[in-house]
């Protein structure tokens, strides 16, 4: 529920209200002059605090501060090196997981050749079982730190847990919050509050009310810098593709909220020669970035063995989709029309 | 599993084990010197048979017709007025159902215009309520060809029972097999025997495999002017796209298969407004042509209102489509890798 | 749309309305005083027949005749030897494919030992690759009668096109719809004029609206001798599971239609040993009777060889699961809840 | 890989091989005389070491600590007032939220006499929308420590973070870990290091593999005292059903893994009404407890308003649980199969 003020906000009311709230145990968060709340259905209030009310919006998505309705304009970030979003397209790249320095040295020099601006690498590492390879840890995060700053790139990394945002906030220049960590809402608050860039990756099955929601968890700490990554979700068949890029949910994204949105081909397809496909379909589909893993020896890799494309394979894969990218910044009609147009239809719908 | 024969075939012993297998109720299919038969383990050859064999193979998929391992190069499918496949784009539009005479010698002068070569029209509709308009039938097809004659096009119409065949056939190019009948083998054993262009849509949860299997009913029967139809595929979120485009399992097809793929936005979006970033992502992901159902006043169509465009929203989306499918007329190092390096891996993987 | 009519019809107003439908190419049917067509936006209607008309009902589910708003209390289907549905619990089992006489007569008496008093087995078998055992065909159906006599049981067997109707029907008492012809709707068309009982089986990826508007295709014959028969759902996982057994689906057919609920455990399971629970989960959520494959020697089987059943494991299945429907006949205060209780809430939902 | 050394573990080796791990940052644990590592294809072995070795195993599943082929029977956890696991069916319930002291009192005395052993009470919510109620905290854990104590009943609840694990620690007996954080892997690790039991939620896309992985991340902290709980996984059907109730996971971790299986049928339904047939089909398919979601008032509830049973409706269904699970304490034949014999097959399989 949105309770909208009537312009000056009248403070003791809101005060009033909010005091209300807390004693049942509500939350609330004020935008510009809208209240937003918890849908509570039995708040009672006096005929001072309706006067002061200009409306009660209870339609709107309970994802409001990345709404394009309260922010239609795109979110640009800014980093050290880019300016992610709008109109921009930003190349993510590097290793799954940093192995050792002199891989991560060398790599960094291939992938900004290749027209990266931002080196990907895993420190901490989200793995299935206990026994796989964990990650180097802060030793992992300097030389990812010392990489890019030879060749003046951002660095993107994974934080698993809280703890976790201290130790590698001196070393990366965007937080990135995992597939399986979309709904791990404490996490999400405590990168919200740590004041930087965070791409937050798109759980295996969370819909994409549920990823929005769960960005709202990070901006409702104050932190707007967030860039949305689609990277495939489960389906029924992974025999050749271990998970389905939905291209559909990148357009979505793009026309709901006024977040970057990134593409990561990588874990959508989960094999190299796929990479190249989805790369190209997400960037078509309006993705503003795409993440990509790439190895010097993908066979030889600690993790994501199959996935990682070489340096010969990422260079001209970059500027393909710079192309496409550069295409397609010529708006269509059938673009421009409006989220309004795109609800759920209850019309009856053929198969063929 | 198959049985590669010494070359020439030694024919009274191909006829000695057809007579075996027929016996033990197996089936079979001779494709050059090799016999593709049901995985049957308990199969006992006489000393005089096996001399006369010069492999057994079984790994090998068991869509063989279909197979980029036995027919290499991409298939090419001559119609009156399209080549289609290879490095062909061809664009397939038009209502989602023929609704009358007037309607559908509008749209085909507009869709022409547009750049279609093909259009698309339904005369019989598989509704999911028998209480929803059910199609014009003949007449409807009747509307559709005289209107295609007046353009130069060809026509693609759906076929939903083997006797409806027999009455399409003399008003259309390519018979169409919707995503509900993609597993109604003996609609396909008979589309197959028909002799002319078949489309066939994957299944709503049709694993690739399964897709395959399906069209080597048809080839089976001696066709192979296939087409395959990715149309989207179900998943867990259907709150703002009907479907999830799998464009993973275009660029999987083309690699697996010779047969031309078509992308089909309309029924995988579900909303005109997503039909332009799916249809840009399917042919970026590789498709060879899409099919995009058009109607002049989609809000007052019979079926499919929510996801038709109308012909000025088509326009502009076939220019840009078709500069994508020429932008990547350049292959990519990524791409040419061979279907051996895309099986899945089992190497450990990580979640980020 | 459904028009309810005041009671008497005004006969000549319901013949002026068809007529009007006729020409707009809607299709309608006529259930008591209740005229049930596709959902018409823009029917116009004379005074004169406005005044005939007691309701215009537009809430209510596309599926009016399987629905328990217009048929409240449980369908009993009568055969040769059985009353299914209601309080019956139905056991029904036999192998896979009929593979010879042998085979189908031992397996006939021993299932009819444990309990069955239904035997399926496959003549026409829907395979995904053309090169599997398709089935001996109306020789198969011969033997299956056969042995059924011979023991006093009823035959279900499942047929794949209209023609095998014709062919099988002096064979069978059962016909059965396969999950993969779930939507053919010629199919249902067709044996719903055939006037004997049919067992509907669940699409791999239909909803329950969409089996429910199945079933009306086959009662809009006029024949409302349905089974509706749960085999399990696609999941992202299938590792140990071919499919997911989706028994709050039974339990939601049970309440939202009147027709009898079957469980299949075998097409669910895909495993021998997992058959037994899933058969016990379903009839616990309401099922009226099983449908489980048997086989002397499954590991030799044709088709099917890794989850049927020998009848060593039959037999204390069926004795335990009909323990477990007997426990269930005292009613549950929370079956007994309406079907209005079960609409989708839109209360916020927490995720533990 | 797991390493079996002859017994006696020649302890030199073992440590110069956990050496040479380190070295590489790879991890492992021992596990009577089996050394379990993170599947490293070139790790090098000197001779000597080579004699000390009995054999290495790469076949194993992942998950050794919860698997039978290291631990054949049933784990039992034993609480303050519980025997959890084995032939026991222990009942857990009590209301989604703590809302307030009275209700939380009141509701232990409700579930006690209805025959739970163990109360549930979220104080901290994993909420889709920082919007929502987030619980009441400490102060809530505080409420149903005592309502708890009052009645004799352990109590279960929620941790999300590893900061609550501590402040839960001296309020609960079993710390529960959600869905959406079945894979957050370092709560995984501190919740087993804290010692007490934990029931681990099956995430909403989580496979069995997946889920059986996690568990070891909690065993591997040295603490066996775990759970494993199905609540239903996400499908393309959410109409009536929020999730489906995998019970087929339920039997394949009874069979799998030596851990008791609770099944969670207010979560997996979404719906009150689909409570009790969800509740009896996982007993039915072998689950030892059941943790059921019960409310005075559901309709005021504060969240879970429309899943939640009252006191009347919970009573009869723990009655009707019991008596299913006791007579299913009669062994079946084909229950006794092993988890060989359920390993998927690559047969044909039909598709009826």
């Amino acid at each position: 529920m949105i309770i909208q003020f009537k312009q000056p906000v009248n403070q003791a009311v809101l005060q009033e209200i909010l005091r209300k709230l807390k004693d049942a145990h509500y939350h609330g968060i004020l935008v510009k002059n809208h209240l937003v709340i918890f849908d509570v259905a039995h708040l009672e209030l006096t005929p001072r605090e309706q006067a002061a009310i200009a409306d009660v919006i209870t339609e709107q998505p309970r994802y409001v501060l990345g709404s394009r309705v309260f922010h239609p304009e795109d979110t640009i970030i800014q980093t050290a090196h880019n300016r992610i979003g709008g109109q921009q397209f930003t190349v993510m790249a590097g290793p799954c997981s940093v192995e050792n320095q002199a891989m991560i040295t060398d790599l960094a020099a291939k992938v900004k050749a290749a027209g990266a601006t931002v080196i990907r690498g895993g420190a901490y590492k989200p793995r299935t079982s206990p026994y796989d390879f964990q990650g180097l840890g802060e030793t992992g995060l300097r030389y990812l730190r010392a990489a890019a700053d030879q060749q003046g790139l951002d660095v993107i990394t994974e934080v698993m847990s809280i703890d976790e945002i201290a130790v590698a906030a001196p070393y990366t220049d965007i937080f990135q919050i995992g597939a399986r960590n979309m709904q791990n809402f404490d996490l999400l608050k405590a990168v919200g509050k740590a004041g930087k860039p965070v791409a937050l990756k798109r759980g295996l099955a969370a819909t994409i009310d549920e990823m929005l929601n769960a960005a709202e968890y990070i901006a409702a700490q104050g932190n707007l810098q967030i860039m949305l990554v689609e990277r495939g979700i489960r389906s029924f068949d992974s025999t050749y593709t271990r998970n389905v890029l939905d291209v559909g949910g990148i357009a979505v994204l793009r026309k709901l909220s006024h977040y970057p949105v990134i593409v990561d081909p990588s874990h959508a397809s989960g094999h190299a020669d796929l990479v190249a496909p989805l790369a190209k379909a997400g960037v078509a589909a309006g993705a503003q970035g795409m993440l990509v893993e790439v190895h010097q020896d993908p066979a030889k890799a600690l993790s994501d063995a199959a996935q990682q494309l070489t340096p010969a394979q990422f260079a001209p894969l970059v500027q393909q989709v710079q192309q496409i990218h550069a295409l397609l910044q010529q708006p269509l009609t059938s673009d421009l029309q409006t989220p309004a147009q795109s609800t759920a239809t209850t019309a009856p719908v053929d198969h063929d």
